[in-house]
């Protein structure tokens, strides 16, 4: 764990981080002594800083960190937290001081045991009773602003549903608890359009990309509940899971993925480094 | 500053504060020693706590805490954050862990230097353009997300401006960036229903529990901005600012505060451990 290049895992009490959730994260796979897709990573961690005013480290610093790391802890997640550093000793408050210095932070732990057959077979999920609200100024950031996902998770503790679904207050589905939501209708890709809510990641990029790449039809659009619980296919996507397929949503069961298993062996399969 | 029980100044970046902000806060006024209105903080921080499902630490440890540390230092500003507590070495992800130990931090600093004329001449204050978003789920409570809060201080700079004034994403007033804000009109004090956004105050409740006691007619319920603009008398509220009449606000106009001031004399005046 470093913490502002230092190897450490404490943190000022202070930072505006816990004050507030002034920051943002990513959530790296490591294997084989690489972070995967880091720079699709980085560009991430760039927008979501400018969207927040915040000042991004530089990535060459970064990239050097990371690779020390990597050697000591070749396999797991990688976490990386920016936040918009310590408040001052004389400001106080919810205004950013005008002399910002950002902190950022390091985490590594052991990859979550998941059974490797979700990937194939498919999940059990679940639809989340509560409703993201909706905020365009923080919609698609990771940012540190997570007691939505924290209140959905809490909401089931059967260990046999992998992902909850979440709508928005209008009803709109918009992505999984930790994940990006793809429904294969009428065989085009659709994912839901993240401008009001949600966090827009690496992987529903790469998921955008692949299609545009092999001129499969994609849309990026509001899609309500009838339209998922209607779609050939839905899967959900993120940095540590690549893709489960879903196999089960409520009273709904899904048997064949066709299109699921063929972006998951690009997912899995490519290194875009 | 304790963090918990302890001196120090640093805490786990595995805390659950900093990773999603799962967590709620207090801001008191320490004065001569005593912080104000402790007894109706603690009722709040057990509100919000059960709001989140997280433990509320237990009274009798905290006022012991806070004792000591007011000996220290009688004069100034007490924050109390309880948190979730560290994230489990297997745990990772959103769920709260079965077993929880929460997180508790004192930070005390000084009072800011705010100019002594705005509690009785009045305050300019401006509209923000950020809107809240609504999230019935985390209304009302004084929870660690708040970015919106960051950036609709970062709108502005201007030292002229003392606080900004928060619409919803419907058009309804909700809450100054800091505060709550209440108006007279036609002789009635209304004050914004917070069951969809906003974080309802400890010096809001004692000013609607002064209304009752005193039979002046108050309204909770939504207020449009025509409204606020019409209104005879608006002022907002903290724990630390007591009460500032809005004597400017964009291109309106208030001379007179008599009902605020009023109120601020009571506000100020009454210690109600």
């Amino acid at each position: 764990m470093l913490v502002n290049g230092k190897q450490g895992n404490l943190i000022s009490i202070r930072d505006r981080g816990l004050l507030y959730g002034d920051g943002v994260f990513r959530t790296m796979r490591a294997l084989h002594g690489k972070a995967q897709h880091w720079p699709l990573h980085y560009q991430k961690l760039q927008h979501d800083c400018a969207a927040l005013g915040l000042d991004c480290p530089d990535k060459a610093m970064l990239a050097s960190e990371l690779e020390h790391l990597l050697v000591q802890h070749p396999e797991g997640v990688v976490k990386l937290i920016v936040t918009r550093g310590q408040q001052g000793k004389e400001a106080r408050g919810y205004a950013p001081p005008a002399q910002t210095a950002p902190s950022h932070i390091w985490d590594i732990s052991t990859l979550p045991d998941y059974p490797a057959d979700r990937q194939v077979s498919g999940i059990k999920a679940r639809l989340c009773q509560l409703r993201l609200g909706q905020q365009p100024r923080l919609a698609g950031i990771k940012h540190l602003n997570r007691l939505e996902n924290v209140l959905a998770a809490a909401e089931s503790d059967d260990a046999a549903i992998a992902e909850g679904l979440l709508l928005d207050s209008a009803g709109n589905v918009i992505e999984g608890i930790r994940s990006n939501v793809f429904l294969v209708s009428h065989g085009k890709l659709i994912t839901p359009d993240l401008s009001r809510c949600g966090v827009a990641g690496v992987q529903r990029d790469r998921v955008i990309a692949w299609a545009a790449q092999h001129h499969i039809p994609l849309q990026v659009r509001d899609v309500v509940l009838p339209e998922l619980m209607d779609a050939e296919e839905v899967f959900v996507v993120n940095s540590l899971i690549a893709l489960w397929p879903v196999r089960e949503l409520e009273q709904r069961r899904w048997n064949d993925f066709p299109v699921a298993t063929r972006i998951r062996l690009y997912l899995n399969g490519q290194d875009d480094r």
